[in-house]
């Protein structure tokens, strides 16, 4: 085995037509699942992701559920000495063309890099498709060497809204998922420099507050004083949001190893604006940084919809608005409680407003012990020629948590993508060093767990 | 003459076809002057209106400005004993169709009612397409009968940006202007049953204010808490600027000669709240409600443009953002120093907003003596059956000002409009009750200056 091992560098290298065609097709299928109005696109990419799979010898699995359904492939084994889940998501977020280079971000689009040796550009590329074409690779490589170990690919199709219809994927398909392990790839490294694995998640709450005050917009002179501007009134419930205490409790502080660990991951400040494109920041201080992305919750406003958007100001008051919000949350807090204090704070505050909640997401926090974690840090550091550092996400995988909680094995991580990818930007991107490198981590990961 | 007049009725009651078919003309010319690309469709609406003016009797000028021109059509007297100019303005707010009944609202409709006989609906109906078409039609009797007064008809098309150029036409034309007097057609009455001549408008400064903080839109997880975000930080701006005195500074209370014209203007919330459809208003006491509309200063957000305007949540956090703002003023406000105080505010709370003025107009207080003032109560009381009540207006006219300091003559009122109407508001209408009496208003307005 240790000779198929060796011809691993090779087969990998040789995968790029393989890895780029077939991430074009899953890219070129728009498979947006915020605010969709019908589930078309998704279930055609459901179609064509299914065929990729079963070319690549994978039995495929449809699971329906009571949105759209999820993917399920199998690598079996006879024998297996481990069963592992790796968990991906294939929906993606809306793109305007408007901020993307490409006319058409749906559009795949290839370019030489002499870093990266190949770009690939288009919206999913990064979140989540091209680290999910990565396992699948890894997966039929195992399988066609017969490593004694059962890979399975998980792919969910509405992780982008907060997964609402998982639970029907765990309860259908209990018996098949419950290995040994999850592993989830969607989460992202410090910098290029930086292989790192996640070791937890923010959770989030995104919520609506909206507020009609009449029927139709009116003028400001001859109403004003008068007339209650929603959009007024929305300005100042988020500026008393900001300042209230209701989203800041129940946090537990990050450990003195946990601050160690954050010390030792390589995070730049200067990498971190660039790769974001960020002009200025609230701190520079990189551990300032780290606590806020990692170990704090955040409120952030998203949208004020309503009244005048075009060039120039339009002087009329609006008759409806909708503030769009979001929180983010780290342990110990529980979204419905948070959820429950924002729809008191609001009927305090203004109760014409009404809330609604949107998705939520609950923090999690994983494990450094065992032999699936030192098998990750094998397959990493083998593939990527560092040790990797262990990271918390800012970002939220509504998935994770419930896959902890209804299958009672412990979820792992295996990032691959960096913060200059641009998940949910313009201009999302993925790269054929990270995607190599990727396929070679998952091998060596799965034929250390194979005891090969 | 009297027997002239004794025929006035017949006359504009007759007028109904000449008035639908001219309204609809002008109307079906979309003069959409706020966030304009072109001037196309202004210059192509001056050819028609000057077309309607010759027909009607009138010599025509077209005054040149450094934006789109002026109408300014003349009916000469050989010996006029008076010489008074009616301002209205051309130019329209924008129109989404979204919030219409009719599927265009610059396809002009006509409804029969049986309170107002027949409602006229489209963009700049009411705002002031019809209220100069009554000038017009009147200027035309009082020409065709020869009474001794020279009546001017001036019509702006740069009102609804704040008559930025507006100083050019009165330079360009000040000796023709200068007459006895400027009437101003542009105002409304407080409901369908009280006349009212307006005896003040507030001012105005509506400006912008942007803010940037990178190139690209970011995850709100992996850099929410350390990216800045423009909507969060433009909201708390507003909830400041709300909170703030430097807006309220400068105000001269009404007098209680003021008070009492308000407490006998008619003025009646319930007609207020169904006239505007709003559901709830900051107060319902009457006299409460005049003072905040026509003697207290207002600050309202017009829109906040940035982020996600869609269905759902988008959880990213936008790279920039702008809030639009208006704030209306009271004698003896200044909207020079209003904004010097703007920015003054903007730059300690918030110093990489970026604020900018996007028009202003200068309060304006006018005269309730003297024998013009006496002619439009007469016009008024005489065609509408009821005395005229004084009352402010909550709106603001930029050329007023301009041409009481430019001309040097009193700028009186002569309204015609109602709440219901909807200035600037969706599904925009005026009225043949209205217009009718309107016609006959200022025939009689015309009379009693021209001493017949």
């Amino acid at each position: 085995m240790s000779d198929a091992l060796s011809q691993l560098d090779t087969f990998a290298a040789a995968s790029e037509p393989w890895f780029r065609e077939r991430l074009r097709t899953l890219v070129e299928h728009p498979t947006v699942s915020p605010g969709k109005l019908d589930d078309r696109n998704i279930l055609a990419g459901v179609d064509a992701a299914a065929t990729i799979m079963r070319e690549a010898g994978a039995e495929v699995d449809i699971v329906p559920t009571r949105g759209t359904p999820a993917l399920l492939a199998r690598f079996a084994h006879p024998q297996p000495r481990a069963r592992v889940v790796i968990y991906n998501h294939f929906d993606v977020q809306p793109a305007d063309p408007s901020g993307w280079d490409q006319a058409d971000p749906f559009r795949f689009e290839v370019r030489p890099d002499p870093e990266r040796e190949f770009l690939y550009l288009g919206r999913g590329t990064t979140d989540d498709k091209g680290p999910g074409l990565c396992a699948l690779r890894a997966a039929q490589w195992v399988a066609q060497h017969q490593l004694p170990i059962e890979v399975s690919l998980l792919w969910e199709t509405e992780e982008e809204i907060g997964s609402p219809n998982f639970d029907d994927v765990l309860d259908a398909r209990k018996a098949q998922l419950t290995g040994d392990c999850v592993i989830v790839s969607d989460t992202i490294w410090p910098s290029a420099e930086s292989p790192a694995i996640s070791i937890g998640l923010r959770g989030g709450m995104l919520a609506s507050l909206a507020l009609r005050t009449g029927t139709k917009e009116v003028h400001s002179g001859l109403a004003g004083g008068v007339a209650r501007n929603p959009l007024r009134e929305l300005s100042i419930l988020a500026s008393a949001i900001e300042q209230a205490a209701f989203w800041r409790l129940d946090v537990a502080d990050p450990s003195p190893e946990e601050i160690a660990a954050y010390l030792r991951s390589g995070f730049d400040p200067a990498y971190f604006k660039s790769a974001f494109q960020l002009d200025k920041l609230r701190s520079e201080l990189p551990i300032e940084m780290m606590v806020a992305l990692w170990s704090r919750p955040t409120f952030e406003i998203h949208g004020l919809a309503g009244g005048y958007q075009g060039r120039g100001v339009k002087s009329t008051i609006p008759e409806v608005a909708e503030l769009k919000i979001s929180f983010r949350l780290v342990p110990n807090q529980d979204p419905v409680r948070l959820y429950e204090r924002l729809e008191q704070f609001v009927k305090l505050f203004n109760p014409d407003v009404e809330v609604s909640r949107v998705a939520h997401f609950v923090p999690y926090r994983g494990t450094t012990e065992g032999p699936i974690h030192e098998a990750i840090v094998h397959g990493m550091r083998t593939a990527f020629g560092r040790e990797p550092s262990l990271v918390r996400e800012g970002g939220s995988i509504g998935a994770v948590p419930k896959m902890a909680a209804k299958l009672g094995v412990p979820v792992h991580f295996l990032p691959l993508s960096l913060p200059e990818h641009g998940y949910h930007a313009p201009n999302e991107r993925f790269d054929w060093k990270q995607a190599k490198g990727g396929i070679r981590a998952f091998v060596h990961t799965f034929a250390r767990l194979a005891g090969v």
